[in-house]
Parts: structure tokens; C-alpha cells; sequence
């Protein structure tokens, strides 16, 4: 059910002291081999975090040989002396290691604007590479955490009984905060045994984040940290069909990006937005995207209220194809709106549970796009306004 | 101090039974000349509601007789019949007026989604009708409030003892959620007793509000029925410069545009975002536009916390120009972001008043702009989430 469930993978999580409340807050993830293949995607911020500037140096040759984490602190907006630290924080791994500085891969979560306590910081590190084993995915993905209130970890095969191609792969993921367009922070890192070049491991993580993370939207924010990697072992020595390995990891992102927008903060609703007769894929989640970014929208479902006025309002800000008075809208299967008009009563409308679907009729063409949120609550705004993150 | 302060005018403002509260919820401007000369800006929502498409009709010749608008029902979303009962709307007020239906402009504000009882709504016509004066500016204004918690009313020149031009301007306006880009509902009636024809009102409304209400931007989501209309009686018999004319209209919108953020719902700042040294004036407005549109940004100021960080993050999802190690954020005068990275010390902003200046240096340019909001609370969220609008 983790990042070492895959053959070819240690990992540990360990407290060194960068979080105020004492929790874990190191984690180490080094892959064994034989293979050290890897592909990873970043935030498209401009303002990127100093971690983020140097594992894009890193992976660009399509080898890790360890990835180190750490939470309490994004390393983020802290100029030449941030850039250095993670720098640094690279070459002890590197030598605690015993492998190329040049390999480490480098992600940091938490307050931007701070810099990072290099002392605690190291000295848990090498507590981190003394405590490696082949059982310690889930302690790199508590240690992870910030806002997250659980840790998130995801596998496939779903379970060890199910019928495989002969590899697997492993997840973990944090995030609860500014999850949005292109990532959030959101640190993921995935695993798998899988023979597979490079090319092809960056090929699969760019078609499954597109659809999986790149469509969680939770408050609008972008972050300066965000990252997904994904290491290649080829411990199994099973080399997958390229489709089926990216159906696969696809289908394991999806099952993160869930956990992740059901964690999000302080949401009590979790809300798939369906788009559905676009013209195109990119219509589809446009309109989506700008439904899930709509604070009137979010506090409207908060309040188990089907406002389908404010999903009308948001779709019209788009230059998606559409005529007004053809749209359709459907909460919880109620068509409450009907060619742009009044449809069925908002009263057979249920928001009392916590999955709440909107489907969203363009009546435009074929296209398709699920874009997922949750809703704006007085726990976002508390834990937003407490919280200097 | 209000909409019949100019010469030309009259107005009232009655309850009509279309709001729950028993308010006054009608109101009624007219235009007693001689001239009959209008412009006006309307939302550039694609599901404008069926006032906005009748009014775009009427004023397109430049000419208005009457201004009409109901709170408690924003006859969006409401279909064929929906415009049928705008298009009433505007055929009984004639009727009433002696004038003709295509001159007379309607405006609504209230629920997306129902009809608008229209017994009540023409009675309270018939009543406004009845009780015109030229001292009912202030009881319109009251008419067209929805969550506003004051009426907003504007006069230029600022006293009637401050040496003019012979001519005078006076607005209200109301608004207080989904003020945004590309205005807000958010109504605005302006009048002026100023010589001026249809072209030069175009030109100084369009000048105006660029700068003014589409500046404004509370909450990042855009109304259906966004609509400010100027109208000229010529009753002074003064023609002013266009420039100055210009000028004062600015003046004024901005007086307004600065009572609609301050009374924004549950806002407990206003906060003033000015990018300076912005390659272009576009880009400084950008720049503006995303950092009053980060619910991280506003949550942060909502809980007194000069989170510099959440202001970086959101310039750097924008495609201005700039470099990030060359950016200076300040908050209250203290210069808490310096190249990117850590400036002067948090501790030293207060932001315990209800002023908030974010001053964001892009060292890229000379061009500047200023885009207002506010905070985030929690205010913000239960109104939204109690409130169906």
C-alpha cells in the first residue's frame, strides 16, 4: 500500500525538529535498482521553490537515485542562501548514500519565505538514511504531511491477490491546500518495478497527471513547490505493454488526487464537476475549472444549496463553445436547469452527503472532462487564516 | 448627494413586496431634459441576464427616458419568459411616463433562477411612478440594495459650495457580492445635468470604469447583470470639456467603486494592491488581478498576516513581466519581500486597521495600476452559504 511495495525501494520518515508540533517531518525514498530510471513534472510558477529549480536539473538526464522530503518548511522565496541549502541537503544525502549528488532529487513543503533550519534538517537526514528499510513507505508518508489530517498512499496492484502483469506500483501524496491548475503543493512521489526507459516512464506521468492531478482544483492557488516523480526500479524485471503501464499509474494517480481533494482543507463536500457535449476536451475543462473556482459556487454547496445561477454565472465567464439557452445542469442527477432556464425543483435536490456531482450539459458537442473539488467552508477560511503557510 | 442632485432628474424608490424583508425594492429614475442622452457598460458574462439584453437594445441609439430597477430577482437564467416579463417591465413604465418603451432601461438584481412575481413588481412601478420628485434620488438608491448593509450615493462636484463647471454629476450604485472583472451586480445609475452628446458619454464612461468598478474585484466571480448607465439631461446648459468631464465622472466612480469594496460581503479589510514598475499598465493589472483573487492572499490578510509568500506565489502563476529574484512586495509601507526573497521582518506591519496597501514591485517597466478587494472571512462564507443569490 506504499512507495515500497515495489521491489527495489527503501524508504523512512524520521522527526528532525522543522515542525513546531514535533511530528515527523523527513523522509527518504532511494531506489535500489537495478534500473534507476525517472520522470517527474513541476509546478508551472514562476516563482519556484529552490528545491523545485534543482531536482529539474536532476531528473533531466532521466536518472534518481533518491529522493529526500521535507515538510516545515518550502524552501520557497529564500534567494541564493535557499538554493544553497538544498544544494547542500543533497550533497550529505549524496554521501550518506554513497551515490552522485547529481541524482538527488529535493522537494520541500511548507511556510514560503523561511529559511530552513540546516542543522535539524541534516541531522535528520542522516537519521533518515540509517533507519532505510524495505517497510518504510508509510513513515516517509506521514512525515510528508503539513495541513493533511491523514496520509496518503495508494498501490497497484489494488491488493497483492490481484492478477498483475507481473510489476507493481506504489504511491504517497500531501497536499490540502492550494491544490490547483497545474499541481499544487502536493508533493508526490511514485514507485514502480517496472522495466521501463525513461522516455517512457515520462510519457505515462505526464498523460496520468493530465488527467488526475492537473484536474483537482481546490482553492484556485498555485503552488511554488509542487511535484510528482516517478522512480523505476525494474526490480520485477517485467517489462509492461506502455498502455497498460499508464492506464495503471493513471488509474493509482486518480486514487491519490481523491484522497488529496477529500483532504482538502476544511471541506465538507467533495464535488466532481462533469462537463459533458463540448466541443472539445479543453472546452470541457475549462468550464469546469472555472465552476470549481468560483468562491459563490463552493460557499453555495457548503450551504447544501443547488444554486445552479452560480454555475450558469461562472460557465458564462468562459470562451468555451456554448449557446446560453441550450445549457443543461444537473446536481446529484436533479436536472435543475434546462435550456438555460428553470428545470426541475431545487427541492429534489439531496447536498446533505458528502459526494456532491454536478454534470454540466454544453450541448455542443462530444467532449468530456471531470474536473474535481470541494466546497468553500468557515474551517478553509480558519485554517487559512491561522495557518502561515 | 445623489442621482437627482444634477438638474433633470427625478426618482423614487417603493416596496413592492419583492423582497422578503418588506424593503423597498423599486425604483425609478427619469430623465426630464430636454436632452435624453445615455451610455452605458454592461457585464460581459455570456449568460447575461434578460435585462442586460433588453437594455443593450435601448441604449444603443444613445437615448434613455428611464431607468427601471427591481432588487429582490435578477431575471437571469429565466428564458423566453423571463425577457417577456423584462420587456413588460418597460412597456408599463412607458405607459406610465408617456414615453416610449424602446427608451426605457431595466435593471434587476437578486436570485439567478426564478421569475419575478410580476403583479407585485408592476404595482410597485405604478407606485414609484407616482411618487417622482427630485429629491427621490436617495430612496432609489435604498431600492436597489440586496446585501449591501448601506446605500451607496456619490455627488460631484464633492459639495454644492465647491466652485464648478456648471454642471454636476451624481450616482448610487449597489453591489456587494461578485464584484469582479468586467464589473459586478453591481448597478450603477449616474446622471449629469452636463451638455454632452451620446459619443463623448461613451467615451467618458468607458474611460471611467476602466479604472474604477472593473478594478473593483471582490470575489473574483462576475455577475449576469452588471450594468452601469450614465445619463445627460443637459438641464444646466453647461458643456464642459471632455476632459475635465472625464475627469470628474472618474472621480465620482471611483467614490463609488470605493464604497462597494468597503461594504463587501463580510469583508473586514479593504486592501489596496498597486504593481508599480510593471512593464505595462495591462501587466500591473494582472499582477493586481491575481493576487486579489488568491483565497490564500485574502485569508492570510483576514487573519492579520502579512504573508508575503501568498503574494508571490500568485504573481508567479501570471505571464507579466518580471524576474523572481527581482521582486519587492510591501505591506503597509514595510518592504517584508526584497529580490525575491526575505525582506524586513513581518513583525513589523500591522494590519490590525481596516486599510491594507500591498504595494508589488515588478522592477520591469514604469507602468502602474491599482486593483481593490478584500479579505476573506468568515462573514464572507456564511452569507454565501445562507444566502441564495
Amino acid at each position: 500500500m506504499s512507495i515500497t511495495t515495489p521491489g527495489g525501494f527503501r524508504a523512512a520518515g524520521v522527526a528532525a525538529g522543522l515542525k513546531a508540533s514535533g511530528g515527523s517531518d523527513v523522509a527518504l525514498v532511494v531506489n535500489d535498482g537495478p534500473l534507476k530510471h525517472a520522470a517527474a513534472v513541476f509546478t508551472t510558477n514562476r516563482v519556484a521553490a529552490a528545491p523545485v529549480l534543482w531536482s529539474r536539473q536532476v531528473v533531466s538526464d532521466g536518472r534518481v537515485d533518491a529522493v529526500v522530503l521535507n515538510s516545515g518548511g518550502a524552501n520557497a522565496c529564500t534567494g541564493p542562501e535557499g538554493f544553497a541549502n538544498t544544494h547542500r541537503t543533497a550533497e550529505v544525502t549524496a554521501d550518506l548514500l554513497g551515490v552522485s549528488a547529481a541524482d538527488v532529487f529535493v522537494c520541500s513543503t511548507g511556510l514560503i519565505g523561511e529559511q530552513l533550519p540546516m542543522d535539524k534538517l541534516l541531522a535528520g537526514v542522516s537519521e533518515a538514511a540509517g533507519n532505510l528499510s524495505s517497510g518504510g513507505g508509510p513513515a516517509a508518508a506521514e512525515a510528508i504531511m503539513t495541513t493533511d489530517t491523514v496520509s496518503k498512499e495508494a498501490r497497484y496492484p489494488a491488493s497483492p491477490d490481484t492478477a498483475s502483469e507481473g510489476y507493481s506500483i506504489g504511491g504517497m501524496a500531501k497536499g490540502a491546500g492550494m491544490l490547483a491548475p497545474g499541481l499544487a503543493t502536493m508533493l508526490v512521489v511514485l514507485t514502480t518495478d517496472a522495466v521501463l526507459p525513461p522516455a517512457q516512464l515520462d510519457a505515462a506521468l505526464r498523460a496520468a497527471v493530465r488527467v488526475s492531478f492537473d484536474r483537482t482544483d481546490a482553492d484556485g492557488c498555485m503552488s511554488t513547490n509542487d511535484t510528482v516523480v516517478l522512480l523505476a526500479s525494474g526490480a520485477s524485471g517485467a517489462t509492461p505493454d506502455p498502455d497498460q503501464f499508464t492506464s495503471a499509474l493513471t488509474g493509482l494517480c486518480l486514487d491519490l488526487a481523491s484522497q488529496l481533494i477529500t483532504d482538502a482543507e476544511g471541506a465538507s463536500h467533495t464535488i466532481a464537476i462533469t462537463t459533458v457535449r463540448a466541443a472539445s476536451e479543453a472546452d470541457a475543462e475549462t468550464v469546469g475549472r472555472a465552476v470549481a473556482r468560483s468562491n459563490l459556487f463552493k460557499t453555495a454547496i457548503f450551504g447544501n444549496d443547488p444554486n445552479w445561477g452560480r454555475v450558469l454565472a461562472a460557465v458564462g465567464t468562459t470562451d468555451a463553445a456554448f449557446e446560453p439557452d441550450r445549457l443543461n445542469v444537473s446536481m446529484n442527477g436533479v436536472q435543475i436547469c434546462r435550456n438555460g432556464g428553470i428545470g426541475d425543483s431545487r427541492d429534489l435536490v439531496d447536498l446533505s452527503g458528502r459526494e456532491v456531482t454536478v454534470e454540466i450539459d454544453l450541448a455542443a458537442g462530444t467532449a468530456s472532462a471531470t474536473i474535481w473539488t470541494n466546497d468553500l467552508t468557515h474551517e478553509y477560511v480558519h485554517e487559512n487564516s491561522a495557518y502561515s503557510s
